[in-house]
């Protein structure tokens, strides 16, 4: 047991963490809620030995851990307001990586504008955070996943090639908002282009060709199909639409879910939890 | 690696859980805002080990581990709505597991109107569960702690004694309603009468004098004052206002936080995530 540790309590930390903010403290966050929109909730593990690893800097641990949820609010569109943080420690983790992990968690909360508003804390074998990102949307107006449809135009927001080829995330919110009213269908890249299509493309009952991907420097093709965790968006819209955005493709007649890279078949390779294990 | 398990796939299982609701399969979960009322939000870890044990049947833990973000809500005076279940996995479970772990949630969730609005999955070393839990209650009516005065009467909703006391949680979501505008502070026993009422005190800047404590048959009065998990309800209202509860003692003159047992100071000895550790 990590003597400083020893020290430190539930109560103590909760209170620490009351000095981000006001919505801590009860059973229960409270919250007005807003007149004339839709409510958006995405909630993302942070898992040490999956998402991350102990050689990673704490602050960056948490900025990814709360990315990673924002980046779901960009793909339908919305604009954070809360998150609810979940983190379970483990035996190796002392106050100092505690610390740095929150501050570089508030300093990506800080600048996308999303309030702590409560959390639990625990303890497991390895460190498991759990960010809830809630959110909000014009009512009706939320970016889906099923609506790309025959000859619309394939989009990313940005190079993709995985996150190890970005020093900090940097979720499409701004992007996001943009496409409302314009993307037939839009999702954010968190498994890898090559699964996250497939996703769309079951979802919207079409297939997909890809054509280009723009890679980000010092990435390689294989990485920017198949890599996870690009934080960019993917999105589809109808080819006369002026839309910001990187065309890579079309969406084709064929099988729903198919995809093909330049007329070949695409076989999905990104990450699932259940089959990629270690 | 389970053989039956190795035949998953992460999309296979979220198609399952979207026979459970309409919710999920988006980025995030997209659900009106009501008009009139104040979002509460509330999130609880069920981890392996530290909440349940394997010996646990899996439909037990899946409707405790819903149940415990219910009892915030109850707490609040709310009505919960929604939830967000994020499931890591480990080696050891397998579809059998998860199936009995769903079906015992959604059994609680139907019982308290509580839809299933998506999730994250993923694995770890041990079994890890967050659930989230979105209530409303009405506009500036939540129960809060911080409202307890010197005079008031001190209530819990129920016997106290544990959960191992106990068949099946029961959050106290009617009683939390009727309390609204009655009681001046409320919060749910999940740590320990002892540690729990600590809390209402110092939040309310009081101290308080417990007088005797009703027991669960069987339950010890260690228990009943010091395990957690007990679901009940614990709040103060002023002597002359009528409410449904079992009255416990008062609200005393004191060094804001203390706590008194037929006079004599009682330690909070309840369930603290860092200083009780295994």
């Amino acid at each position: 047991v990590n003597d400083a540790r020893a020290e430190w309590s539930e109560d103590a930390l909760v209170a620490k963490l009351r000095r981000y903010s006001t919505l801590i403290g009860d059973d229960c966050a409270v919250i007005a809620a807003p007149r004339g929109r839709d409510l958006l909730y995405s909630t993302d593990f942070s898992i040490e030995s999956v998402h991350f690893s102990r050689e990673m800097p704490a602050q960056a641990v948490g900025a990814r851990a709360l990315a990673r949820s924002l980046s779901d609010i960009a793909a339908m569109g919305g604009t954070p307001r809360y998150c609810l943080v979940s983190l379970a420690l483990a035996e190796w983790t002392g106050p100092q990586w505690v610390n740095a992990f929150y501050a570089g968690l508030m300093r990506v909360a800080r600048r996308y504008k999303t309030e702590l508003a409560g959390g639990d804390l625990s303890h497991a074998a390895q460190v498991v955070c759990d960010v809830v990102v809630c959110g909000d949307v014009p009512q009706g107006k939320a970016l889906r996943r099923d609506g790309a449809r025959l000859g619309d135009v394939l989009y990313v927001s940005g190079r993709l090639g995985g996150w190890r080829h970005r020093p900090m995330p940097r979720p499409r919110l701004e992007a996001g908002r943009k496409l409302i009213g314009k993307a037939t269908a839009c999702m954010d890249i968190s498994d890898g282009l090559s699964l996250d299509l497939q996703r769309l493309c079951t979802a919207s009952g079409v297939a997909a060709e890809i054509e280009r991907v723009p890679l980000l420097k010092s990435a390689s093709l294989e990485e920017a199909l198949h890599a996870g965790e690009d934080y960019e968006l993917l999105f589809t819209a109808p080819a006369r639409r002026r839309v910001a955005g990187i065309a890579i493709g079309r969406i084709v007649a064929g099988k729903a879910g198919a995809v093909f890279y330049r007329g070949e078949p695409l076989e999905p390779q990104g990450y699932d939890h259940f089959r990629n294990r270690s």
